[in-house]
């Protein structure tokens, strides 16, 4: 019994128990979703949150009567007859038969629904009536057009037994306390103006520490394999993307710009055919290649402002980008390059175990050649190249067939986070097609023209996306290189500052990154608040530590560590941060 | 005799030996300029650049029947008589009529033109005729209206002496070798792509890394202060602006934006209103003061397609942009602390010395009170501050009335470069506008709500014009410290490549920037290409080197500094670098 089914049979017994209890609710449509189901009803009166218990009582007395579940088909005509006062599934009616299909009503108990099948068929004996729950309720345009009506989408959790219930209520109050909303606000990393807009997050300094740390580890990893910055304008002529094919395909979901000037600009949604001009700027010898560059910048993308959510979808997303141009030949050994850095970037985040990643490689559907452009022969080699290298660098994989992109195959890294939720967030992608577009050349050893490949790669992928996936992993708490703030002294009272200002500087000209909390409040206080702040280290000075000259050390996930000397701690946390500078 | 008035009698001259050769030629206006002079002519047929010498000997000509010059004033019928079959100058006609102001005429000799004065009373005696020369031909539209006339512009440059003239044409021929647009192609720093569009310049490696060492040097000066790096989006609902009030006067010159969905967005022109928003995002008390933040970031300015000039005027300008919160009694020590940063940052450019550079004071003019927003006693205590500041820091200043913002008064720091130009490059302003208008606020010490002081500053302003001022000062031949590559290894020969590897690896250990040259290309041709890139140091090795362990040093500032050890070699260049890491 596929727990699809079970899901969607749910929500008709909810549709069944709400017109029980709401004789007036207009019913429309009530689908299985990912973690449960959900039916959007027109009610007169409106139900609250606290009708939920009693909606879901009635389901379960109902349960008693859905011994089977049926189908038939209906004429037209009988279909109107039954839903003639219900305009909603008149409409659906319209469409299906536009459409030419069959109508369909499924029977249970003394419920009928328009509705195109997929259910348990014995109801009663299928479902686990202690395995979901009603969740809440949220309103939904009808369709999810917001010229449309109102309706009220009341929303069930439904899993195969019990314990897959629970579990997954505790996943979500356990994401809930990770929300990366409420911690980049508690931990003062980011900010949402209502003046600048929805969508465009404002960076405060601990948050922009927090980028520059990640920008700066990805970019040290990259240049020892010789790649070097570059840096574009956030806006073109739109010939760029003409040049590109992107105008054709992309067009109208483009930022325009214009001034007064009679020249349009487009505001940059990738990097690419900005940095194929680089390459185009002068002559190029197969001895230049290959030319790797790497930039992060912000791209804009036109989101509708109901989409928006968080750092994880924004309007100004700082993408990590480079792409490297080289000879066909240079290909493996790029991408080798490439999984090493991704490797120790991961690695520093203790997130490159086995069983927390697996690698997928998108190759072409072989029955649909005209999906993809360049040589048959190009693809086939680097097909294998990226399965060659995948095995020489033990990394889980799985080839996907007719997941690459029509310019070519590529590697995407998936990664499970605290919660067991899986992330896209790394990607190495080969492109024979854009070369071309842009007539990009170099001359080889025999002094012919030839076209490089470009190999587009994301370490790190959207700054955005990867600090929300980042934040919610850690639940704020960074390993000690990616803290913003290291360390805080808190000195146990005024006396004891100078001594706690000594401290401090011995840390700074260790590059430390340390602040001193000599705030009046009670040294209670001051703990718990560099707590929330979720310090990797307190060092707490009070009159013992003066007179031995020493530090009470506390971690924030190991607690108290004890008594140490100013030496054994900067020893101590030197270790753990180059520990991690792989 | 002032060279304004000699400058602009020339241009009646130009006009008149003009009339001479083209009798049918229609003139219309001819102004003195910070250069010389130039007239904007009709012509049936016009002349070229070769023509140039045979006016300038009608001039010279024409100057003997030249020993006076005198205005009358005319009826408004007269001068339309006069000037009947002249369309232009009947514009102006009605201009002056329009405004009730007096036409008068000027003639000297046989030559008659409409004019407001302002020239030689006696040229044949007040003109040295060595002292100007005709320079170029070029177009311009009537009025500098595109949609006018199109006109011939003769520019000529005139002096006070022909030694004046001379050092002026010797300049221009210096100018033109140091121009930054060549040298910026040499050097590969950066590129410009039809494509991409005008005034939008792409970054090469080169270019990039010279931005960055200039962003870092200036970033890591400002945190020693206390400035913490801050991110924002380039793009904001207009709201932001409405509240700054740059909506009301500069909106209609702002880039608009918009995709699809119906909010509209504009790409910010500064980052002032943006940076209000992260002081805002949380409560602030005086224990947080000074709040500095510092960011370097794109912002975009609608420039005419006309007015674009390689990186001296462009769309896409990088500012190295900043801004403190404080409060009033920290004005003081915060502007001292911006001085200190601005006097490091220039004094390892060496362009810190007395005649270097000036500052202006720039405060408001007493008697328009009105023009000025803030209280007056806050405005006469900041402009004392200023001015008191400047002093004890010793900084050679001049203090200019009626120059001052109408939000505050500010110091501008002006720099001479090699050529005797004068640039305004750093600069900073007080503010007392900005932070209420976004009602921006902090409790002091009384639990008081009090209005923070904003304070605008920039040490390098728009890294694009910086960048055109920098390479025009060195010539390309950027100090040390600031070369994207600090050394260049050339062997002689391929067999000494090993060797010339192994020097490289000593010095990247040390973090210098640097290159091998192992082309097949000629010793020389590898020596002049690396003078060609200005490369501060090139390293010959060969056998002698080889067998001796020793470099073969030349340096591009000093030529030939003979032989040394590595280690000696790197002492100097490690003396040379930190010596400038004020």
């Amino acid at each position: 019994m596929s727990l699809e089914h079970k899901r969607h049979t749910l929500a008709h017994l909810l549709a069944a128990a709400v017109k029980k209890l709401y004789p007036d609710a207009i019913l429309t449509l009530g689908p299985a979703v990912d973690n449960g189901f959900y039916y959007d009803i027109k009610f007169s009166k409106e139900p609250s949150e606290k009708d939920l218990k009693k909606i879901e009582k009635q389901m379960k007395k109902l349960i008693n009567s859905w011994d089977t579940m049926r189908g038939e088909v209906v004429s037209e005509q009988k279909a109107r007859e039954i839903f003639k006062d219900n305009k909603y599934k008149l409409e659906l009616i319209d469409e299906i038969v536009a459409k030419g299909e069959e109508i369909t009503l499924y029977t249970a108990g003394d419920f009928t629904d328009l509705c195109r099948g997929g259910h348990c068929a014995h109801p009663k004996d299928d479902l686990d009536m202690k395995a979901f729950t009603l969740a809440k309720i949220a309103g939904a345009y009808w369709r999810g057009d917001e010229n449309n009506d109102m309706l009220t989408r009341i929303y069930g959790y439904a899993f195969d037994t019990p314990q897959e219930l629970q579990a997954y209520k505790q996943q979500l109050l356990e994401a809930k306390k990770r929300d990366h909303r409420k911690l980049g606000k508690e931990l003062d990393l980011f900010t949402f103006s209502p003046l600048v807009g929805a969508g465009l997050p404002l960076w405060t300094p601990r948050g922009t520490l927090l980028r520059e740390l990640i920008i700066e580890k990805i970019q040290s990893l990259q240049s020892q394999y010789g790649y070097e910055r570059v840096t574009i304008p956030h806006i073109t002529k739109k010939d760029l993307y003409e040049t590109s094919g992107h105008w054709e395909k992309f067009g109208d979901e483009l930022f325009h710009v214009h001034g007064q000037n009679d020249q349009a600009f487009v505001l940059k949604p990738m990097n690419c055919p900005h940095h194929t001009q680089i390459f185009a700027s002068r002559p190029r010898s197969y001895k230049d290649l290959p030319l790797r560059y790497m930039e992060t910048t912000m791209v804009y993308r036109d989101e509708q402002a109901g989409e928006l959510l968080g750092l994880s979808r924004v309007r100004s997303i700082s993408q990590d980008d480079g792409h490297v141009f080289c000879a066909k030949e240079d290909i493996a050994s790029e991408i080798t390059n490439l999984i090493a850095v991704i490797r120790s970037f991961y690695s520093a985040l203790d997130m490159f175990n086995d069983g927390d990643y697996w690698v997928s490689i998108s190759v072409r559907d072989k029955s649909t050649p005209q999906k993809y452009l360049g040589e048959e022969a190009t693809w086939d080699e680097a097909e294998k190249i990226l399965e060659d290298v995948a095995k020489k660098e033990h990394l889980t994989h799985t080839v996907v067939p007719g997941d690459a992109a029509f310019y070519g195959p590529k590697l995407d890294f998936i990664f499970k986070d605290a919660l067991g939720r899986e992330w896209q967030l790394a990607t190495i992608q080969l492109d024979f097609v854009m070369p071309q577009r842009f007539n990009l050349v170099y001359t080889d050893a025999q002094n012919e023209k030839q076209t490089p490949v470009m190999i587009h790669r994301a370490i790190a992928g959207s700054l955005e996306r990867f600090l929300s996936v980042l934040i919610e992993h850690f639940a704020g708490a960074f390993p000690l290189w990616l803290s913003p703030v290291q360390v805080v002294i808190i000195p146990v009272s005024d006396k004891f500052n100078a001594y706690g200002e000594d401290v401090m500087q011995k840390l700074q000209a260790q590059n430390v990154r340390v602040e001193i909390d000599t705030d009046s409040e009670t040294l209670g206080k001051r703990i718990r608040s560099a707590e929330k702040m979720k310090i990797p280290y307190m060092l707490i000075v009070g009159e013992k530590e003066v007179n031995d000259n020493t530090l009470a050390v506390r971690s924030y996930a190991n607690g108290d560590l004890g008594t140490q000397t100013i030496d054994a701690f900067l020893e101590k946390i030197t270790t753990e941060q180059t520990s991690h500078r792989a």
